[in-house]
């Protein structure tokens, strides 16, 4: 074992920002040897995802934040190469969150054993992990879906986003996607059967937006803030709803950005409309993961319900994967592959 | 009768701003007769609540605006002084929502008898009508109150505020409430029992509230919107609710305000801290109206439960009292005494 080398990307620095390669330090360390009660792994796909810009910035936010010098905290899918633990054999595919790191030991808590054979290995970090759970309760739980709700949600192409559409779709809602270049609105009104699809880019945004909700807004899922939701606030119709996700195109500002979209107009919006605004963490509802996993695994199955991964080989890719992902260069669920996939047919 | 006058205020313009006196016009008109089937009813007290300056705007609203020309809405306490409704007979008191005037016909559609050896027939305007009952949704149906919150209430003397206050005292949370001038503050802490008072007159309302919070905010009861707003949303804790009432503080503005108070802050907190807003109507929770008799009636009966009234006699005072109300001038649920109330001693 002593000989592993292990490649990790730390913090260097907090981004003030667009986070530069310079925030990051990649070492060469060696591969840490298991005590006793312990397993060694070897990870295999590492998951990139937009909440982890909020992880490098300093000062509290709801999960504690990377410190300098630290791993960089990331979901991976991973296989045991050695294991002193009994809940564990060598060559156990197993779901943890060993960062951006091509091994690391753990004590066996938090880590779960994944089936093949159930599912590509690489879901566990994706459409059945935490991404697509957080679409499930997102809409469901947090948003309260009802029926007839008019559903739009943002980065429609996107991990979460592309989960939320199908779901809203699968129960019979009108689905409007907002996604970035041409080919991911293809592909949302597409492959993923969306009702509509326009993009963020388009410089008549807010009337493309407007001409394709005739009937306004009832449930807005919102996972990129800024332009995409001041179009969104006018069209929010009497009690909609706003569970808040994510604010990607905030993440990286630096200060407030000026320009009409202010409170007043929003929580006016909020009283005269009934709206209900709620952010939300995966993790706090960690008790419909059962449901979740029963509900969307069988909609994946039946081919109901449809996913797309970007993978980038090479955990050398993985300060510039995140910098794409951070600009919407990705288009599905991004992951960096760290070493070969014994599942996954060459 | 047809030799009663009645004195009608009625919208003359939709205000710009601030209501000016232009914007209103009383008018002398003949008291209309009632035919078969119909009352006629005296207004004793006119209830002016901040709600009405939206009514008197262009444009959609959760309520049908008034149109210049009709009669200022408001909710009414009167006497039936002649009756063809088999349901009314002269001299009962009633709940109707006749409106700035003396005199109105109606066919009982929405009237309710009160009897006044319950309660004094003006808190059916006030403690134990529309004010009391919103308080009531918003904090405990809307505001979701749970073990411990910490509360925090604007308008705390006002005739929403002051309910809200109580019943979470009741209820046994700590309670700071947000008000105007220091006898005010003072009725809040000493008759109302809050637990804390400041002032948004406050050069340093900021830090004056953050050192009253000591553990945060729980539920915030939103009724002024401005500067009180920008104070309470960095002191949010995680989950912590806040339903949307009024925001008074912005009613008469013609353009959004600049400065630091921008929805990206707001909403940055709302994903982080998972916080939840919600708007709403108390007419929207009319199923909670016998829950909120029975008890907020029983906490005023056994005295755990006190209200002010802010009583201006005539209603040619109507448009300037309601000009006071908008800017907090009024001390207590306002309202304006328009005929005499034999249930009151004199």
């Amino acid at each position: 074992m002593s000989n592993l080398t292990n490649r990790q990307v730390l913090l260097n620095a907090h981004p003030v920002g667009f986070p530069v390669d310079t925030d990051f330090k990649m070492v060469e360390t060696p591969a840490p040897a298991p005590a006793d009660g312990d397993l060694l792994i070897r990870t295999i796909y590492l998951s990139l995802d937009p909440y982890m810009r909020g992880r490098m910035n300093q000062g509290p936010s709801y999960a504690t934040g990377v410190e300098i010098g630290d791993v960089m905290t990331a979901g991976t899918v991973g296989q045991v190469v050695a294991s002193k633990n009994d809940n564990f054999a060598e060559g156990d595919f197993v779901l943890c969150g060993n960062g951006w790191q091509e091994y690391a030991v753990s004590d066996g808590q938090g880590v779960r054993k994944l089936d093949p054979t159930v599912a590509p290995i690489s879901t566990a970090v994706g459409v059945l992990g935490m991404p697509g759970m957080t679409a499930y309760v997102g809409l469901l739980d947090v948003g309260e879906l009802k029926d007839g709700d008019n559903v739009v949600v943002s980065a429609a192409s996107g991990a979460v986003g592309a989960v939320v559409g199908q779901i809203a779709k699968i129960k019979g809602h009108r689905v409007v996607g907002v996604a970035g270049v041409q080919k991911k609105c293809d592909y949302v009104t597409g492959e993923l059967g969306f009702d509509a699809c326009v993009s963020h880019r388009s410089e008549t945004l807010a009337d493309d937006l407007k001409a394709a909700c005739p009937d306004g807004i009832d449930l807005y899922f919102e996972n990129v803030g800024g332009k995409v939701f001041e179009a969104v606030v006018p069209l929010l119709n009497d009690f909609a709803r706003v569970p808040v996700c994510g604010r990607i195109a905030n993440y990286n500002m630096t200060e407030p950005p000026s320009g009409p979209n202010q409170v007043p107009s929003l929580m006016q919006r909020t009283l005269v409309h009934r709206l209900m605004i709620r952010g939300f963490i995966v993790y706090d509802r960690a008790h419909l993961q059962d449901d979740f996993l029963r509900e969307v695994g069988g909609w994946i199955r039946s081919g109901q319900l449809k996913y797309r991964e970007d993978i980038v080989e090479g955990i050398d890719n993985a300060v510039r994967t995140f910098q794409g992902l951070l600009r919407g260069e990705n288009f599905g669920k991004q992951l960096v592959q760290v070493s070969d996939d014994p599942t996954r047919p060459a």
